[in-house]
């Protein structure tokens, strides 16, 4: 079981020689779910060794073009690739208005469909679910309609103590309602619950991604107990003008965020390439939440 | 005085981690010259130090997505940079209905004016000249109408042999006219030959980008003698079926091209992701045309 998010691209909208635009991707048991494609996201996706492949989903948090011009490019190679299985798209409506006409000169004819889902803007929607995980977006607060994602493992099955199966004579049957959290009735009604027959599942992993973003405490509730916050730092404390002017988020706010939210580590971003130096940020930042660290490019995060 | 390439991109359709796609920048004098603009071209001008500022003139051979791709977020990024003198951008006449739909989505107000010179497919057209320098542009063959360009510096003044002008009393409103290749004519009638009272100016650089496109013989005109050949270099002849297909070259046929052409080097590139080793194409090109090397992203070559 793999929960690693590797970052892509960790500049703001003014890309550097060392950071590129914004884009994640989140490798859940060899599924990679893309988020965001900043322009050369698929160079990047080619030099981390994320696998074309295995990208089914593509999560755009909004229509700006540091966090959206990878994607022509991007569906061209799938394309190129004689990739012929569906790819999930789950953006603003206005995406396919803006992409398809600009595509369509360029790849007159897909080989493979593109299946959008349009992110809604009221509170937290659930956009993918499967056996083993859920995604939900979520409204940030930014100068056009934005959201935030938060992809949560799903309760994982107990593990079953052998020695208590063969003490009651449980049946093989009985066995995955026992892994599901079922307690176990015994022929001559006793009950033996559940903890005594079972440890814990192994940790659920969570992951948030939430760029780009003004301060914003009404997301705390949807990224709760979250075990890696992603939350953009634009900018340093000194620049707050600038970040409320741009509705963008400072090293403290992304912190404060963290802090409230209970998470256990912080992951930090989007910088202006105003700060040569992102210790700033990152110092910044640790004051109020100390497991807070700076993205860069090509930093893979195992949870 | 510079005349340098720096050649950003040289992989084919499908980057590579180590090729990006094509772009070339030129530079003359501090005078950046754009040509083509794949995906990550202004993440590549900044890793490779070429001047965003000193952009003024982008040449763009054909719209196919790997040579076109970078420009939305050159664009924007010139915008956001601030930038307020006029862009001019050489390319067929569709560009404009392709790219400005796309782009007045994020980019709502330039603060700078794009001006579109529409290239035609009809021989030798020039394109731009000054004092210097003259472009032209000239018809390709490929899928789509597609264009090279032959950058050529003008003769430069020939150098005054300052023992003659004592000599022979030459006056100072005389010296102009003499740096460009006038006789002096004596008081007494007497003609002195320039040749005898300068010397040649320094060798005129040239430079000629030819990609895409199949083997044509008919470009040979157009880049006759000149300095430096970027020809692409797609396939080698051991995929010669697919060369003729995609309407593009194998190394032998660039090779062929630079030697009828009397070009002093060669540079092949736009290579297929299907060769891991770049050299095969190099050595396959230098038994015809020993001046062969073989791109790299980040080469520079200073004529």
């Amino acid at each position: 079981m793999s929960f690693a998010l590797t970052i892509l691209g960790s500049s703001s909208a003014l890309p550097t020689s060392v950071r590129n635009l914004t884009a994640h991707v989140l490798n859940v048991d060899e599924r990679f779910f893309l988020i965001d494609c900043g322009e050369g996201t698929q160079l990047q996706i080619r030099k981390y060794k994320a696998r074309l492949g295995k990208i089914n989903h593509i999560f755009i948090s909004h229509l700006h073009g540091d966090h959206v011009f990878g994607l022509p490019g991007l569906l061209s190679t799938f394309n190129l690739l004689g990739r012929d299985s569906d790819l999930h798209i789950y953006a603003h409506s206005r995406i396919k208005s803006i992409l398809n006409p600009f595509l369509s000169h360029f790849v007159p004819n897909f080989n493979y469909r593109i299946i959008y889902h349009d992110l809604k803007n009221d509170g937290l929607n659930l956009i993918f679910e499967d056996s083993k995980l859920t995604i939900h977006s979520f409204p940030l607060k930014h100068r056009i309609e934005t959201c935030g994602f938060i992809f949560r493992e799903k309760p994982k099955p107990r593990k079953i103590i052998k020695d208590f199966i063969d003490f009651y004579h449980i049946p093989i049957k009985a066995l995955p309602g026992i892994k599901n959290g079922d307690d176990f009735i015994c022929e001559d009604g006793t009950v033996v619950p559940n903890e005594k027959l079972t440890h814990p599942g192994s940790e659920t992993h969570s992951y948030a991604f939430c760029s780009d973003t003004a301060y914003l405490e009404n997301i705390i509730p949807y990224i709760k107990d979250v075990q890696l916050l992603y939350h953009e730092a634009t900018f340093s404390e000194e620049d707050r003008a600038r970040a409320l002017e741009t509705f963008h988020s400072t090293a403290s706010d992304a912190a404060k965020i963290a802090k409230m939210a209970n998470a256990q580590k912080l992951i930090i971003g989007h910088f202006s390439a105003r700060y040569k130096d992102h210790s700033v940020l990152e110092e910044e930042a640790r004051i109020i939440f100390p497991e807070t660290y700076a993205a860069e490019d090509g930093l893979e995060i195992k949870l």
